[in-house]
């Protein structure tokens, strides 16, 4: 996906946004915020990949502020209160044993709930609610019945903290079906994004036959950081499930398929690009 | 008033909005944000004075966008939907005798609904049900027992279309009480604004002893741009009552003074250097 004017404004109230989680001073916040316009003003074109610019400026952001994971505390308060949710996250998905896979997608796109500084979405509280209210709203696309019969192979790319429990769920189903899944979390910190510390810390990472990272931290994710494992992967695998928006943005670049994208459209530029609404849950198959 | 770091994506979005209100073409939209963040590269600092930043980012999209009134189609249906609203606040206002220049600043701090583009507040419907809960709400920090002394001589400063229609109660009261008032308006149509055209179309001009503008289309006022009267004006006003947020940006700037501020915060920045709470509707005397 090519950027929208619309992700100028929303990248840079991300930067302010790490910015103040990081530091309380108002002198390295601005400078933060100005390394991010000078890089916009490098780059920002609606002819250029959205992750290509949001990965340089968050980088550039980090590299300012000194801090390698300024969504730390965060990330872990995610898991934390994601694995308090997951019995009951579990038993509503195992209630219907017919539809336990599209339930168990459905719990992973709730689980998209935690995700911070996304321009006008920020739930900071009642994540149970949250999730609940998400849960039940269902899915507004649904291909899981097409997704189903694909499951053999599964390059499973995870996005948030606190979701990857609810991916495990995921993992789960597909295990159960007779699927093997290769998951893949960042290969370094970047925004809420999990990495194989959360892998291992929400023991979701045993769920998996296989986990890889993207090799670097890069915003959903660069080819030409991947490990070459990986690249096989998304190749070869029957199935690539896609978890949230950055994902989309860049897997969108490239040609591989199949490919299932789960995600809250939390943003017009994206929901546009899907042919969706902004606030649709989706599960939609690309073959 | 200094910029703020979270000024810098609250204009680029503002710059969006005003954009996506010219046009529909993505590559128009990506040139206003591209010089907005030009504007920004070379200007923006938490030393600089948020209107010297501000004013000069939306000329430049309004150059860019070739439209010297984007708002306009906001501003007159502000306008409408006031005047329809003013019948029912103006029996709100005069229903306490003894308290009625009280509530004429209520009812224009509520009117300071009709506002859009501000990030994260965007009531664009239901006005007239906002209108009464801000109404209902009252006065956070209420400095108008100490105004009501000093109306001899008034130079109110108006801020948005729509609200200006409520600035009318206040002119009333002022007038009621025996004070003479000097209504200023912009000199040219910026953001959602009102000018002289939008005083005499509502019926507010009338009610002013004289109608000065600005001088120009700065955000708030910049007395470089400023005709000889209004700078008078402000030296030898009993009273500067200054409506809005942009307002006190720029006359926080200089050292005008007794100056009562009538706004409300919608964003940290405005209420932290207020000293106050986002959220809060005040009318702050500052002697």
């Amino acid at each position: 996906m090519k950027a929208h004017p619309r992700c100028a404004p929303c990248l840079l109230a991300r930067v302010h946004y790490e910015a103040a989680l990081s530091t309380d001073d108002p002198e390295l916040q601005q400078r933060a915020i100005q390394a991010g316009i000078r890089w916009l003003n490098e780059s920002f074109s609606i002819n250029t990949p959205a992750t290509y610019i949001s990965t340089e400026i968050h980088r550039r952001a980090y590299e300012v502020l000194g801090d390698e994971d300024p969504y730390v505390t965060k990330k872990k308060m995610s898991n934390e209160i994601a694995l308090k949710l997951l019995p009951m996250a579990e038993e509503m998905v195992t209630s219907t044993k017919d539809d336990a896979f599209r339930r168990s997608v459905i719990a992973s796109i709730a689980g998209n709930t935690f995700d911070f500084g996304v321009l006008g979405f920020e739930p900071e509280e009642q994540f149970d609610a949250y999730f609940m209210d998400m849960f039940k709203k269902g899915l507004d696309v649904d291909d899981t019945d097409k997704m189903k019969v694909l499951l053999d192979d599964v390059l499973y790319l995870t996005d948030n903290c606190g979701e990857i429990v609810f991916d495990g769920l995921v993992l789960d189903q597909i295990k159960g079906l007779g699927g093997k899944v290769t998951l893949a979390v960042k290969g370094a910190p970047i925004l809420t994004d999990a990495t194989l510390e959360d892998a291992e810390e929400t023991g979701v990472g045993k769920k998996a036959d296989r986990v890889l990272t993207t090799g670097s931290n890069a915003v959903g994710i660069d080819l030409n950081e991947a490990p070459n494992e990986l690249k096989e992967a998304l190749k070869n695998a029957s199935l690539i499930i896609s978890k949230g928006m950055a994902n989309y943005e860049a897997l969108s670049e490239y040609d591989f398929g199949p490919i299932a994208y789960l995600l809250r459209a939390k943003c017009e530029p994206i929901a546009t690009s899907l042919g969706i609404k902004k606030g649709w849950n989706v599960a939609i198959l690309h073959i």
